[in-house]
């Protein structure tokens, strides 16, 4: 095994990692688990041979670790490759289903995987509302009732926003589209794994979460889907995952996916305990520097995301300032990291765009530390200042 | 990391691996390659930051190896999570492009992710001409050019088949299709790595390769489109592969098809010549064994595929005991390893049912041995006289 240490971004820089909603670093103890399919146990679970029924095995043992984790039965878990291919999967099949036309109703700040899928069916004669978020960063159930038509065919409404951790009104809004008879998808690929969730208590049709986002590889997502509901895999082909999802199972990352979902509930009290922490005293610290301001911070969250505002400054100054002393954080989602523009989710809480484009991410996972939180506190205020002289000295330039 | 050796299925049974074409073990230098990527070099390639810069390069060092070793150009590989989501692209694409109707043209041996693809087309309307092989396993080129209909919006043919092991006319078919302005599709997944393949030198429009077929890990396979063939991505989010595919990379998987495609480049002579070896070992064994008959043994063919049928035998039967006897062989695609009907690959080629439901499919990696390969020459014939016995004294209640 080469030293990862050795890597040459890792030489003479501190490196701290605060962007756990891009990803996460793999526990350890999910990386043992995957071990073995890397190595002897490296059998396709369609074969028929022991090599082959180990891998079955394994998979199916992640699939119970997973539904464990939900609250869900083993046979209603899917695999695929990624929460983009899970929410892609529920919402074209509706489409087809739907026969070329219908109405989609979703948050104006779901996932890129959701919002532009719908958007290529926009383009072909399917419609959609899209709901905005209250000023404090939550969909208004009410709003999102209202957008509800009689051809309304799918409603998406993720579980825990990306960017600002804010928790949605997931369980009333599938008792309200329960009584119209109309599907609801629920990203929940932030949540999972931070906070508990419990299908049945949620109500939703179809689930959809991703073993990265929770100390699990990369690699492996998971798709539910209530009993009765509906789906045509998006994947076509061999008869793999009960035939919702052809295409040889990644045993490795399923196999992380399962035993990321097992530490996930045996530690969820503890790591929310830890994360909250991080969180407060993060928060509690950013009062004193005059120049910030936390999104949403009395609304409901996940115990992880801080979403902060320097107004004045630009966001990605700071974050590749930071980055340079040695703290990984983020301006919005990493699918928009290389975008200059500000966060369309923070435009959409009715954010003027200097705050927007002034706002840094900061999100905690299980490996980090208070030293770590007091170090970039330590840290904050000084690139706060180099930037705001660097950024004056280049003259009116810029995007601020 | 537990000691692979652990593992409850391994205690006690010697355990050779002869079935690589449904999967292969992953090299220990790939392994080697992909464990930072699981460590501290954890980042997702769309952040900003230096563990995105480095995830990112990583990423993009594994595209080159994978051009490289199929004589393309970087900007022209896009990395899938699977040959199944690559397949599907190309054809649900060109369906889309199509607009409701069109004509496709395929091997009657294709891999599922591309039979079932089009299967599922037909059911909304297109059509598709299957053409047979010749009954030496390969598909005659002048066969497949009198199917193209005006209306035929792809071709697809296999560069190997995967049950076989037989080299398919490309060239030739790439030749006709460009004549006519149809695309191609070539699912080069059993072959790339194996076999040298230059796409520029195929002349096909597409090419998929996997990763998981030459010693690199499971989740990662990749597309080649030639400059200037359309493609719409199957999956749709964030703007990840230059747009052509959303989802977050799985950076350890890609890294590992890059490093797998490094070293099939460096010893593509030596494999071949070591697999050939096997092979003809094995092949020149069983001419002993009057009861066997090497399927296309004078075709172009893979050098580590060999299709064997022992008439009068039941093929699954047979796996299974050698599964018992320590040997994982396959009675044909590990698709439909749990199906006992007689592979529809072995009857396209005019065999009756049961030489078809007797075959057996060898399939060598560069991990096997010679010493394997005569000590499975040793336990072959007591197996075929065990279920010769098994068989019979079940009465007539078999497939057989």
């Amino acid at each position: 095994m080469k030293p990862t240490a050795a890597l040459p971004h890792t030489a003479g820089v501190p490196r701290v990692y605060f962007d756990n909603n891009a990803t996460t670093p793999l526990d350890a103890r999910v990386r043992a688990a995957m071990e073995p399919y890397f190595g002897m146990a490296h059998g396709n679970p369609s074969s028929a041979h022991g090599y082959g029924r180990q891998a079955r095995q394994a998979v199916e043992a992640a699939r119970s670790k997973v539904a464990t984790l939900i609250g869900a039965e083993s046979q209603q878990v899917i695999f695929t490759g990624s929460g983009t291919e899970a929410n892609n999967a529920v919402i074209f099949d509706a489409a087809r289903r739907a026969g070329g036309k219908g109405h989609f109703v979703l948050s104006a700040f779901e996932h890129p995987s959701i919002d532009r899928a719908i958007e290529s069916l926009e383009e072909m004669g399917f419609s959609a509302t899209r709901v905005p978020p209250e000023a404090n960063g939550v969909v208004a159930g009410e709003r999102l009732a209202a957008a509800l038509q009689p051809e309304t065919i799918l409603v998406c409404l993720m579980l825990a926003n990306n960017e600002l951790g804010t928790l949605q009104p997931v369980v009333e809004v599938a008792a309200l589209c329960r009584e119209k008879k109309i599907p609801l998808l629920c990203d929940a690929v932030q949540a999972v794994g931070k906070v508990p969730v419990t299908v049945t208590d949620l109500g939703v049709d179809y689930l959809v979460l991703g073993a990265h986002k929770f100390h699990g590889p990369l690699g492996a997502a998971a798709l539910w889907i209530r009993p009765g509901s509906a789906l045509t895999g998006l994947l076509v082909g061999a008869p793999q995952e009960f035939g919702f999802r052809a295409g040889t199972e990644n045993v490795p990352a399923v196999v992380g996916l399962g035993e990321a979902s097992h530490w996930a509930r045996e530690e969820m009290a503890s790591r929310k305990q830890h994360l909250t922490g991080l969180r407060d005293r993060l928060e509690t610290g950013l009062e004193d520097l005059a120049a910030s301001r936390v999104h949403c911070r009395q609304a409901p969250r996940l115990p992880h995301t801080t979403n902060v505002a320097f107004p004045g400054w630009v966001g990605r100054d700071l974050m590749l300032a930071l980055d340079l002393a040695g703290y990984a954080v983020s301006t919005g989602a990493a699918c928009g990291a290389g975008d200059p523009l500000p966060s369309q989710t923070l435009l959409a809480l009715g954010l003027e765009a200097e705050e927007a484009i002034g706002s840094l991410r900061i999100s905690f996972g299980i490996e980090n530390t208070q030293q770590e939180v007091d170090d970039f506190l330590c840290v904050l205020p000084r690139v706060l200042e180099e930037q705001r002289g660097g950024s004056l000295s280049l003259g009116g330039g810029t995007a601020r």
